[in-house]
């Protein structure tokens, strides 16, 4: 992985600051003959855009992206876009930027954020809101996704929370229509764990702290043969993917850690011959992928989000000139930023299987 | 990262399988005028070696690396190869393969391995010994690791086992003396878990089962300053590295998958002016890492080995040809591939931040 | 280099068509702390704009560019950018396209054109002014280049015409004050060779015709070590720069062609001690490149144009439908586009150095 | 282009000095299933081997190429390799390296040589026979372009000398089966030139000099629709690919720099419908590549080569401590090293359009 760019036939490099005039990304290598509506992408921008709830940031941003390349209308319908093999760029304005919000910390160091290591790296900063590292960087992420989801013919790429903080939710009861109903502001599959995030997401938000979570994302319909033997595993590159969201710190693959406890015996997913005719495996301790090569069966990736480091309680820190200090981040910010990046990692498996599909396709030809 | 390759200033291709005539790797953008032995080298690769105890394959391979191209004989100590700068190949050549032990299992899927990922991947597959993806292939990582270890100058990066199967070390009993030492088997920290180990891991092999490991690897002395802000963040890097590993399904940096249960109060490390009136952090829960970026605190990265998918015990499963089975891995396996994982944990992360440190001062100039 | 992005720890990313609303390109990788202001690169797009004279098209194009992100103003001078390190992202509104004049050759094949081959490559194209292919898409790389003039220390870039069609300039007479004044319209060196361009110029475009050129750059104060010894030669990745160039269909080093005609005893250009105590070469047939690596010598390169394919004589072709027909292509062209190529070629110069300037600095330390 | 890699989805990576005990390459992303046998490198790594005539380099090296990686023996024919779509590793051992040769010059710059540029790059060198500069190293691109011509269903790619020093051939007696005749060291098409080259370069040979070359590779059968606009050219790669060879100073495709000198009435190649009612082309001044995509007619390539730098007569010189000097090249060097360089314009075409086929077939699935 690049600087600012991901993948590798299917490459998207992404620019802007959260205070910045705008951000947008260019998508290079995308088929030609694809096709889509600028809804296509907007939908996906809507499930992560701030604003939607008192569990996120209460910053105002539309989101509402423009195409500015690499693709002609349809001849019958103009609202549809047909890619034309040449590099896609999207737009989207800042348009609630509110500098002053940040002015009293240009020389803090506040703790868990990369203000100290922005500054040891570059010399110096844009310090008005995380810069690279905002969340808002993420919503080009889920706009090139968007785009993404139509290379690979059927598939089918949705996420859920697991975890906020320290309240799991019952595997069991996952639902996949409960994630997108209105009254669940959390992408939870479990219907029951609405009321008992929301309570505990209050009690957090109201102590001025903040707490992580865990977001599963699986892809399903996915061609066996993506991926390669070691240095291009598809876990590989969904682990770079998903590890290069702000805020991420782990990332599995199938059972993942709970694998380093299993027995042998138990780990190998069986197989049998299924109806059709062709091999089903009885189980999916591997999340889909064996030797870094899609095996057919679903895709299951998933990452920890670390809690949001924009806390209203005071911390001690440092600033630039090497006094000792107390920070408190004022402005708006998401009591549990997990949330929403369930769109966001939904939008780095797709990209990742995306570019391995091409990828495999052109090594091969087998698809 | 590449199908063979990784790293971007510094770049290792690996080539070779597990029972063709040699293995081997080239690594690229080597600074010029490092000093190194073939006993540098070859100290690495002898932590890996299989062999070395009842717990590992006992396959007998003494891995004896060759230098064939990038340095020249240091002046006054022939035994010191300087770097030039260009391309530095390495050497192993296979000599206890034993294909014959493959025969039977040609046509058969074995459960757990990559063998049908293969097949429907390339439409062919080299059955000999799991190909590209047995472990033979990490001889060639240990081997550049000891090489970027010398890139950074003081950096230290070492690795222990933090967990085999269901048993975990008590971490508060964590000596670093204890890994080294020629009673332990097990690059264990704990001097305690030695024996638990032991006969743990007799009572697993004994059952003609496997089981999985955890590893932990931490980095000392790593400048402030490493990384970049999302694409090419060390932590996406590390974690990509450590992924591109042979059955390693997870990995996490710093309080990884734990930080989602904790608070902004908690995760946030807090900084204080050091003796040296430098900032410093009071805790370490980012793994060293923040927005990418190295801050100068040990990076600490951590990843799940999945069980050995070779195992005595017959699993059902399908051949090429349609046929429902039964398959039993024959062959010289480790019960616990994850504990010679160890020192490939190491060189994975050495890599990663030796490209970066190479990056670092090419981008900024500031090292 | 990879599909819109060239350079490695320079990474530039251009997208947009000739006739879609706007043209950009991303600046990734550049060093942090570097000072410029909007009109160092204005000056740089207004030296390639179109309708400077009745020598090049008559599109009428401000060009006025906008950066988006990536710099944080200076404390002192507002006017004056600072790069952050993190990427730059450019942007150029299309505001003169006049897609009519493109509607009767939808389905037409116009020779010399990349039509028929975009057509059969993607299975569709965008017609509208060539789309990808268009000099448009020229502008983001002499933008980009502004900004890589800055990140080598003293390092100039100029260019100038050395032919038009079949009239060489006189090389005796070169002066690069000549290139600049205002009543050149051909960036030639050579006084005498603007009314003798003039008229040749005039009477091509008064038949309906269009000629190619050969353009000259030169890079001085390029520090000694720059490059690599094959596969990222200087001297190839210059190559590889001009020859990204729309119409450019040769690119030479030094004496280039030439040098093949000569012996080695002409060629070798002989060193002394100059008079500040190192190395001078007493002759640049190698224009400045020995072995791939700058030698501290003036950088030498040149590259062909060929004729505008865009002319107003009937041309023999067929259509997307397998019909013969004849073509003339409307619309506002330039009678040699090899003309505004000048500032072009230097951005890419400029850039290919720049970013070996990075690497080196990488690798080596040693600059 | 990386610093020892080149391709993108076919990659190559090259790595020895020579004056080592071996030389190699890697091959990455090649196709699964092809089929090859040794002789059909070895075929081609002779036609390029020293030895073969008094016109080139006495060194006497048998380049007896192995397979180490990548490939499985044929079920039925042994001798036939299958490649298994992993990493092909080729080995050449040195066997005739006279590093005695070289121990006066260790101090010395040699005039056109790469010494001086080393040096100054790294610090130290290699100064035995050019490390990486050596014309050794392309023995690997010859092997690896052996593979890649596998890849191109149908594709034709030869080579031919059109000029040496000062002696152009008459193109118009262009005769293939000439190139490959016994009694022809020169790969010239035109068969009155083997008397004119030969007591041509007796007479540099004697005089103590050497001289440059331009070589012309013709590509054959390659399908339109390979290649992308901008950065990823067709042209931009194999310009690319041959300027990356050692000595070549000069790459032109088509009509190449004759091209700034024609019409655009002259240079656009008419369009009509051939027997077969497809669009076929009236003459081929593009060479076969629009807008950096291949057309289906034959790609024309065209690159210089300049004098062998080593020769026996006196050159005026400096050494690494700052004296002026006289440098003789002992040693057995190539009169006019480009006449080898025939075959590795090939296999560099080869390899640049091969990759394109695969980036192609990944992108838009249309192959």
């Amino acid at each position: 992985m690049s600087h600012n760019t991901f993948g590798h036939l299917l490459r998207v490099t992404t620019w802007g600051e959260s205070h910045g005039p705008a951000i947008g990304c260019t998508i290079d290598g995308c088929p030609p003959g694809l096709r889509f509506t600028l809804s296509d992408i907007q939908t996906e921008l809507d499930r992560r855009r701030p604003g939607s709830s008192r569990f996120v940031t209460q910053r105002r941003e539309p989101d509402e992206v423009s195409v500015l390349s690499g693709v002609i209308a349809d001849e019958d319908d103009p609202a549809v876009m047909v890619t034309t093999g040449t590099p896609i760029a999207l737009h989207i304005d800042n348009v609630d930027q509110r500098s002053k919000d940040y002015g009293d910390i240009a020389k803090q160091y506040r703790p868990g954020h990369a203000d100290y290591a922005y500054d040891v790296k570059y010399g110096l900063r844009d310090y008005r809101g995380g810069g690279r590292s905002s969340a808002r960087e993420t919503a080009m992420r889920v706009a090139a996704g968007a785009i993404a989801r139509k290379i690979v013919p059927d598939m089918k790429v949705r996420g859920a929370i697991v975890q906020i903080g320290e309240k799991a939710i019952d595997r069991s009861a996952w639902d996949w229509s409960v994630v997108e109903r209105q009254d669940n502001p959390f992408f939870t599959p479990d219907a029951d764990a609405i009321s008992v995030f929301e309570s505990y997401l209050d009690e957090i938000r109201k102590s001025h702290d903040s707490v992580g979570a865990i977001i599963e994302v699986i892809a399903e319909n996915v061609p066996p043969g993506l991926g390669a033997p070691l240095y291009a595993k598809l876990d590989t590159e969904i682990a770079a993917g998903l590890m290069s969201i702000n805020a991420v710190k782990g990332v599995e693959i199938g059972d993942g850690f709970a694998s380093a406890a299993l027995r042998g015996t138990q780990n190998a997913d069986e197989m049998r011959i299924g109806p059709d005719g062709k091999p089903v495996f009885e189980a999916n301790h591997a999340g889909g992928i064996l030797g870094g090569i899609s095996t057919g069966a679903p895709i299951v990736a998933r990452f920890a989000v670390k809690p949001t480091s924009s806390i209203l309680t005071p911390r001690r820190s440092v600033d630039r000139d090497g006094n000792e200090i107390e920070v408190v981040t004022k402005g708006r910010h998401d009591p549990c930023v997990g949330i929403r990046a369930v769109p966001i990692g939904e939008a780095m498996v797709a990209c990742a299987i995306a570019d391995h599909y091409l990828r495999h396709r052109g090594q091969t030809g087998r698809i």
